[in-house]
């Protein structure tokens, strides 16, 4: 994680540097406090090493990458109204700390100054302006299908992955491409480089899924077994549902209704088990990875140039589970 | 309005004519609804005439009219939450056709379809988004501050002026600013054209303001004393504090406590009429005019071609009440 510090020091930084207006103080107070709160800043860390890929400077991808980490940030600020989440990253949701009308239009004004920041990249604006926008409507899909699936009867794994391409992953392949438009590099090299990104983002959700109850209680974060106390239609799930005989699907919808919460994860455990879940989600994790790399190895660029991104792959995609 | 027919069959027909997806469809649903809708389609209107009046033709700036039209609706759709508007020209809102959340969402995807018009139109970009941004943006902070206003206590009038600039007016200042951009304006009529939207934008809102209390009921369209009963801070509202003697003043506090809506219509208009509260709202509503016709004059084109903003602006702003 050390070879990340400087970048997430400079963006942080940068973020620091905006000058944000005071007033409406109800406007632009839940902005700074959620742009504070931060995170690892990974979307905008991608951008600025996409750059560096493509012989540019971190600072002439900052306006780029800033657009993304803003794009993101929008997405969260409403998908926590939709989501009824009380905490983000540790703190209180801006809904929750001022109320859902500030926070429609926090994420409003966050949105547009992401837009902002994409008009002042340099580079070609209309192909940014494509990759950009391509991406932000996507991720408004993925989120609508997300919701749609918590009341879906039958979800397929084909389109549970869809989801999450569109939810999560199109961003990092278009923080990606955002660093090389920037640098003028060739279409083919941006489209590689997006679907590296598009398919480490995939290859996340799914060991982010595994996880959930298989991780380490001590670095994992979140509660275990999160997912399947909340009946949640992850990757795991699925795969299960799939692979299930008769006997073990009656006993996969005969645990949804479980209450006792140390019994139904325990549950959860055994029956996976027994369909080795487990092995077939990290099957699937590895095909995207391995997707991720083949993309990156295909760059142009000579591969010491690319170790930053490399390990910044291995950083997200080897977590001790 | 006759001459206003061809401009809003071309903006109907190309709404129309967007192939917007099928899928999800509790998120394309919604926009087409709320898209056919419609309105007058003033605001993409503008962007055709000022185009034209530069020297282009409709279809040459018809994607920044759909930006423009886009940015507004979306902006409908979040206000008429935060509002909890049932209604929405005579149909229902989003947010009560479906759900909140749909309507967060709906909004959000609107408002990237502004940007993936914005980035089809002819014209320089950067310019193109750099006033786009600033009015989005200023849309943002006029509705916080409309929304502040109805628990401040006390509201100035160069405040409230402030407010209807930002949350409605500089809209069509916006709308007006993208034809001249796209036909590569010089910076000077770009300006002085924004500057006859804005100030058109002011002067209607407070005629509006005007015809709350003292507009036809057979014409006006909704419901006279509307702004009275909700006890809103209108200008009509304010000229009347700015200018009341102290017993004036005790009658105008007392008026929002009256529960009788007929009386309490009857009591407003008694009240304003002896402050001479009309004739000062109609004096301020022509110094914006007045502002806005020296702007149009100013710009370097031959008068006869702005004889369709004339006309609209005279039917805009030369309302029977």
């Amino acid at each position: 994680m050390d070879f990340l510090k400087n970048y997430a020091e400079f963006v942080e930084q940068e973020i620091k540097n905006l000058e944000l207006p005071s007033s409406p103080i109800d406007l632009y107070d839940p902005l700074k406090y959620f742009l504070a709160i931060g995170g690892k800043r990974i979307r905008p860390i991608l951008t600025l090493m996409s750059g560096e890929l493509f012989g540019l400077k971190k600072e002439d991808v900052i306006n780029g990458a800033l657009a993304i980490e803003f794009l993101h940030n929008f997405s969260l600020i409403h998908d926590d109204i939709m989501d009824k989440a009380p905490l983000r990253r540790g703190f209180e949701t801006v809904h929750e700390k001022w109320n859902q009308d500030v926070a429609i239009l926090a994420g409003d004004v966050l949105m547009i100054k992401a837009y902002q920041c994409l008009a002042k990249q340099q580079g070609d604006l209309k192909k940014l302006m494509d990759a950009f926008n391509q991406s932000a409507i996507e991720i408004c899909e993925g989120q609508q299908f997300d919701m749609e699936f918590e009341t879906k009867e039958s979800v397929s794994i084909s389109e549970y992955i869809e989801m999450i391409r569109l939810k999560t992953s199109v961003l990092l392949g278009c923080a990606l491409k955002l660093g090389a438009i920037a640098a003028d590099a060739s279409k083919v090299d941006s489209d590689l480089i997006y679907n590296f990104g598009v398919n480490i983002g995939i290859s996340f959700q799914i060991q982010d899924d595994i996880l959930d109850l298989y991780g380490n209680p001590a670095t994992f974060g979140k509660q275990i077994g999160g997912d399947v106390l909340a009946n949640k239609k992850t990757i795991l799930f699925l795969l299960a549902l799939e692979n299930a005989n008769e006997e073990q699907k009656e006993s996969l919808l005969n645990l949804q209704k479980e209450l006792n919460p140390d019994r139904k994860i325990q549950l959860a455990k055994e029956l996976f088990d027994s369909i080795d879940v487990r092995g077939k989600a990290v099957e699937l994790k590895n095909k995207y990875s391995i997707l991720a790399n083949q993309n990156l190895q295909k760059i142009q660029v000579e591969t010491c140039k690319k170790q930053n991104l490399i390990q910044l792959s291995d950083y997200l995609l080897v977590r001790k589970d």
